[in-house]
């Protein structure tokens, strides 16, 4: 038995002005800004909508990927690769996966569930 | 004044077989199907987190967009414009936009507001 559920989502800025990206991306979704994570990545609070929402900078094309949260990352990617998902590369704590549809994802290790919805729990 | 928030994505999906699409995404996220919504849409069930989320059928690369409601269109879309995104188009009852860090979004309209988290009230 293991458990997964949508994190969140993470809005990938090819090149931006991360701070002017941040800002932009908090305005626009009503969400403040919770400042830096990491020299790429800036938080935004999307607490009140029990979401995980973070702006990085990246060298690849702009895009919005979506994370998947687990208390059992390979239990959770062997999930995902039975349904026609593949693996892509272990990136530091978590794996990036291809959907068959294309779009890549990832999975992350969560070890906080209190309070969450939406969480399945999988044989 | 008028009212936002953010609605929820789609999951643009290239020249797909749909169920198939759809059938991955509902297992994925653990959301179940809620069958089409037209020729080209899929809904899945994201209630339990407060979210409207489709899968889609499009010509373009796959790829996930996030849609911003809005009780204003008009008055939303000025106000994104002044951040620095732009007007692509009008499709249907949507305003297509693009950020300044170049992803796609959509501004739809809602009536329904009763319940809802995080909604931003803007002067």
């Amino acid at each position: 038995m293991h458990r997964s559920r949508l994190a969140g989502f993470i809005i990938d800025c090819e090149r931006p002005n991360l701070d002017a990206a941040a800002r932009f991306w908090s305005e626009a979704l009503g969400l403040p800004q919770l400042g830096r994570d990491g020299p790429t990545y800036e938080k935004l609070d999307a607490s009140a909508r029990d979401l995980h929402v973070e702006v990085q900078a990246v060298e690849h094309r702009s895009r919005v990927h979506l994370d998947i949260e687990t208390d059992d990352q390979e239990a959770e990617v062997a999930r995902l690769e039975a349904l026609g998902a593949r693996r892509i590369g272990l990136v530091q704590s978590w794996w990036v996966m291809e959907a068959p549809t294309g779009q890549r994802f990832c999975v992350v290790r969560s070890d906080s569930w209190e309070g969450k919805a939406g969480i399945n729990t999988w044989p």
